[in-house]
């Protein structure tokens, strides 16, 4: 049920990540580990900050592996924030319109998971969508009405207190429908300067989530290695496995939590549906 | 905004009417001449009666005229009713999901036109749609819409009462949002045994609707055309526009009516939204 | 690298094959247990006879278990002899042009395997080939031009030794360029009566390949399944991995032979490229 | 047979060509006015010079109207040097290995027109390509072939010279195959320096292409337009038909000619196949 990533940190080309570490995303793609799904071939999605107004994305329905536009985009674009994600659909259509990174205005929202008995409760929880927001919805996914939902519940204002509500109140929605377990999310959110991670679940065995150690650390432990040693000590990435590359240098993210990749300290907390 | 044909009769190579008449539905989709716009290159879709159970359903998001799976499949799929649309879009995203012909269990259905202020209504007139029938919209047009309302007012029951319904209701919701001219459509509507073929506009200046002629009439007024010569008499074809090779023998769909082509005498009435 | 299947005998929707049997071609387009590739997710092509003239080809670029329009297709179509194909690149684009079956008039032909090193023989293979069928070429894989050297050492003819000669002549031209092990293939190959199934490596270690029992002895063994206890006598099925619906009821077309499936008793003989 | 338009000068958001201007080359590929089709709908490519190594490509078979992919993309990727191009094919497929830009190392070159007789010639052409660049022929088009014959009569040492060989080559060829007016072409050729465009036809009837004005001069013409008045002396654009919004700003490239866009003075001259 998919794989995701992000880069917050210095301006890098977008393979530096995507490609040329082993067991980077593009190779989870077809040979994920720690994923539900082995393969993630139903359809790619990049979404980065840099040239031009606000956010770019770049969807496509092909497997991230074959995807001859990805492999020159990735080699050609730099970005300071970036964030890449792969689709195992749960039943919803392969089409442009359900791959992440879904945007709106500065933001960028990505879902790894899914939203148990979501065609049941698909009504219920579109119709709670601010009617404004409403039409934004373009493709069928549980995820793109959880980042709905999520911005409806004043994610401009306060991303984590937002999020938590649209949590909780799917969760809510559930009980009413007598739906177990009702969400299983590992969830990326930006706005171009700071990365939300989370990682939750109803039944709290939510999916991998890993952030880089301080980048400090990293280039003392591989003085062999040149990329590493090119890290900043504000560089970040997130991932939902990861990186060979960076064996030995991840920090797996808590259960119910939710860390804040942000210029100066990173913060991390409890994550509180409510 | 679309053109569209069904074909009702003998069985037929589908290419029979999609490629093989002087300005076919494919050739339309190039060079189309009544319609508003000249291209209708955002998509594709063909469903037929045949083999299987129920009706199969083929979309492409690739321009009609360069598919070559279509060619294809037109020349070796054979069916007795069969209804193909060419689309161009009037915002909403290209996709399979977006591609005409919908089904909803037996049914097939067409739409050529446009709701007017979809996207300021599309919340009121999803939520009118039964709850059981919500989740069976997957893709983001207002003709899916249109489709899913005329299910929920009763299609199966009574399918021109039900339609009449569904646009009644699409115009009453545009009155309440002060919209004008709400509904603009040619639509087209069969259950595997008989066609529906609808012409209405709230402004009652609606797309362009044709059938053929009687058949024994065409075989008279072309004794030189062999194609011509093999059509039965319960064979009708329903076009957006007329195919050149029929030149002179169609009948336009008047205006606010709808025709019912079925075993037997074909028959026309008043279409009356409430 | 690729895995394949076909059927021989009664007309049958092709879903039966397809998508209904457990450890079905769609599902080892997911799930290869005897493949170079777990996943073979870089195009689907199906071929058919049936209605119209000569075979009809259906190629996609999305993974077959995604693809909503074969499943459509397989569900509501019915072909006495119909073959399957699904790809793992190694290395040409991922196109239509480059999906299997190939066609050539009433001929269709699949490969799973590689030639090693063609990049570097690609010009001698291709200026192998009859200059009448060169133009025929539209894609790039090696596959379509072992069919042309084929096509053009006399397919029509006699087809077994024509494929002899252009597997030969491949062995040949590797040599000349210092390639070892140049052939790995199992092909398809039928012309609408019969279906020929070749196992041959250069190394003699070629990749699987099943032909389903005598139809008799399965409904024997499998009197509790009504699928199996529909196959007629001459009903044959031929896959690269065994589907399990079937189990222990495969027998394995030998190394280095060809078996030629058709009215009447099969062949098999001892296949020597030259 | 397609449409091309290229930019050479400061760093600019590629929308600023491809889709803000009125008639600008996606407006072209729906409304052509001057090309042979109205519609250019058989893939799209543009390939750019910026960060990364090497010019970057991306080819997409969609309309380029209707490709929500490339309108991000040209919000957000910003260059001194891009080139793109509309399709509308004559017969080969619509694939993106048949898209233009064609790159191979610092080279990207594109095509309007066509080769008379391609299928026929397409042996003998191909053969004339440098074995070693051969392999890197990966579909089927006429454009491909003339730019990896002008690769092999040494593009890198002599743009022109090599492309008049090119030219020569094909129209020698043509002559032993009794075919007229072989070469009907305008070109465009860059090294992400320089920028060459090329108008020839074998019957000197050659398709439009254009190359705006000075830009000193642009700017005292038109100091109403803000757009206009930030064009830099050295920024040029050249098209196979005008942008409206620099109507009678455009110098059209003499029939039979090369036109070298570099830095300091321009360069023209006449073309001379040999």
């Amino acid at each position: 049920m998919c794989r995701w990533m992000a880069w917050s940190g210095q301006p890098l080309l977008i393979e530096e990540l995507l490609f040329k570490p082993r067991h980077g995303l593009v190779d989870q793609s077809l040979h994920s580990r720690m994923g539900v799904d082995t393969t993630n071939g139903d359809g790619f999605g990049l979404g980065w900050y840099g040239s031009g107004g606000g956010p770019a994305v770049y969807h496509s329905v092909s497997p991230a592996w074959g995807d001859a536009n990805l492999r020159d985009l990735a080699a050609h674009i730099e970005s300071p924030l970036f964030i890449a994600h792969v689709r195992a659909t749960t039943g919803t259509a392969i089409q442009q319109t359900n791959c992440h990174p879904f945007r709106h205005g500065r933001w960028l929202f990505v879902h790894n998971g899914v939203i148990a008995g979501f065609q049941a409760m698909r009504r219920d929880l579109t119709l709670a969508v601010d009617p404004e927001l409403f039409q934004g919805i373009a493709g069928s996914t549980d995820s793109e009405v959880i980042f709905h939902l999520a911005l409806t519940f004043g994610l401009d204002a306060d991303p984590v207190r937002a999020m938590e509500r649209a949590i909780g109140f799917i969760e809510a929605t559930a009980d009413r429908h007598g739906i177990d377990n009702a969400v299983q999310a590992s969830l990326g959110l930006t706005d171009g300067e700071r990365l939300w991670a989370f990682r939750y679940s109803t039944e709290r065995k939510s999916r991998t989530l890993f952030i880089s150690h301080d980048a400090a650390a990293i280039r003392r432990l591989h003085p062999e290695n040149p990329r590493l040693q090119r890290l900043h000590d504000e560089d970040r990435v997130v991932v939902s496995e990861p990186l060979a590359d960076l064996a030995g240098v991840w920090d797996e993210i808590p259960e119910t939590s939710v860390l804040v990749v942000q210029p100066g300290a990173d913060e991390q907390r409890e994550f509180r549906p409510s």
